[in-house]
């Protein structure tokens, strides 16, 4: 099948497909005891993410299983400040944890240049998965969008953000300068993700939620318009899908804005009011609630139909509306799967 | 002053006045030095809210330092489950915690008119606060929305509201029945403020956040409409703020079918699409950032006139997007209130 044939990218550029392409945010993940066993081969969680045969061996467990249309890079949206140089690590059961910011009253940020060269492991990463790859399955690179990569560098962990916010206050100018290293580390990241393989990309805007309007416009929208506007000076033509996680009331200003071609929808956003937001013809994906992957049974079958007639008008992907829960089971994905292909 | 010249009251009931009459939730709080030195005379958070006399204190306290226009009973949204019988405390420096009603296969629930009655002393503060107030303060009552408390009474803390979603396709029966009680005993609640004092009534839903749209609809609106119901045959016919942080693309759905008369705005949201969501005269209540009031200065004097500058056309209550932060300074709040009266 020629790249332009698999069922994701007809989607990506316009193309409405019955049933609808399917994969899972974090499908490779810790809902798949297979993960789990081999994520022990690695005490440190970005040492996994690092090793090219790990990496790529977690990609290909979800696809084993399941008839997904899509893979996804296997590694951390961190992997960004930790190339360029930030002090990352992750404690079991609790999180990512980083040197933060904040503390310090001059912010020494890293080279892209730099960064790209300690991240050469990722992008043998997406060499091997691409051999590996059926040929009708898409691969998708990904990265944090800068904001929600700021806040983690910033505050040093996740929780709350309300020090990241206030220092949009506080330290405009070294916030501005952060994202534009973001910007451009991100974009160059993106771009060797693509020569390597990657068929389309996605953006992570996990922390989307709770900023006010100004600051939306200018740690959201702007820096997300200069990566996607770099990707495409970087020579990178393939599909982008923007994810503003909880952006609620500022979608249309993002997609408008912001140059991403296809839009993830999170679980709260009814598909009414993507359809509104969105350009006609845009791909829209998402947006099953995860938890339905615990619940199973009934409630997943109702909650999955519910999902494709809303969104069935429009060129869509289905997918959730956040990544998978570890306490899901694969049982219950393979139940949605069979739903979405028609098949139950 | 008539009750119905208040200025917080003639812009509930749809007037526009410039500068708008002001507030802020959470000002009776820690960002006080004098609320942090009267809480240490009682060492029960709960205990302090059953005691009409530090209530009453506590009420008073930013009336004397700040001319605002309304004060709000200080209490707390889970003395309903705690009158409802369920155990409820507070970890210093964590926040609430309940015995959750998630583990066990059945839940008792407490008899409304039973609650009602230990919530005396809550209705004793309300009489207090009112004998306390100058004229042209207006004295707000509230509570909790049902799926905010729910969360915290299932769940037993806060933090994630994982189970508890869940649980509205695990359980829904119960859940419905959990609204039901919670529907009733938050009316009478708020029916006896009312009697009590109370020129009008805000409802927190402080976790409108995450939920799939047909949940938005089962935990959110539905139990917000039928308490509203409620309250108006109980014959409460003074003004209800809805306030359903990170509504997000829900908020116009909120507004037209709950019946709440004026609409508290979250940070996040835009004017305009508040004004879209709003039928037109309605009273919009916000949105500065909090977190303008730990910065000040400029960034603070800027963010507050694009408020008034933002909620300008509109009846406009002046106040935060979110509660004010424990790290908020006295001198930030005063400079507010001149900025927003004019004399700044």
């Amino acid at each position: 099948m020629a790249d332009g044939e698999k069922p994701l990218l007809r989607v990506l550029n316009g193309e409405r497909l019955d049933p609808p392409p399917i994969w899972i945010m974090r499908q490779a993940g810790r809902y798949l005891p297979e993960y789990r066993e081999l994520r022990k081969r690695s005490k440190s969680f970005l040492d996994f993410c690092y090793s090219p045969s790990l990496a790529t061996e977690a990609v290909m467990q979800p696809l084993r299983r399941f008839p997904l249309d899509a893979a996804i890079l296997f590694s951390d949206i961190l992997v960004v400040p930790d190339a360029l140089g930030q002090k990352v690590w992750f404690v079991e059961g609790e999180g990512p944890r980083l040197e933060p910011l904040l503390p310090l009253s001059a912010w020494k940020l890293g080279e892209p240049e730099k960064a790209i060269q300690r991240l050469t492991p990722v992008y043998e990463t997406v060499e091997r998965i691409k051999e590996n790859l059926e040929s009708g399955v898409a691969l998708i690179g990904f990265a944090g969008a800068p904001w929600t990569v700021a806040t983690y560098m910033l505050q040093g962990r996740g929780g709350d953000k309300d020090e990241a916010r206030r220092a949009i206050y506080q330290r405009p100018e070294d916030i501005d300068a952060l994202m534009s290293v973001l910007v451009e580390t991100t974009a160059q990241h993106l771009a060797a993700q693509v020569r390597a393989g990657a068929d389309c990309l996605q953006l992570f805007e996990s922390w989307a939620e709770g900023l006010p309007p100004f600051a939306f416009q200018r740690v959201v929208i702007e820096p997300t318009r200069k990566l996607v506007q770099r990707l495409r000076e970087l020579g990178v033509t393939v599909p982008i899908i923007g994810f503003p996680r909880g952006a609620g009331a500022q979608l249309k200003a993002f997609v408008e804005q912001t140059g991403v071609t296809a839009l993830g929808i999170d679980t709260q956003t009814p598909a009414d009011f993507a359809f509104e937001a969105a350009p006609e013809g845009m791909a829209l994906q998402g947006n099953l609630d995860p938890q339905t992957l615990v619940v199973g049974g009934e409630a997943l079958e109702r909650a999955a139909r519910d999902v494709l007639i809303a969104f069935g008008s429009a060129p869509h992907i289905f997918n959730l509306g956040h990544g998978i829960t570890p306490e899901a089971t694969p049982e219950n994905v393979e139940h949605l799967v069979q739903i979405v292909k028609g098949g139950a």
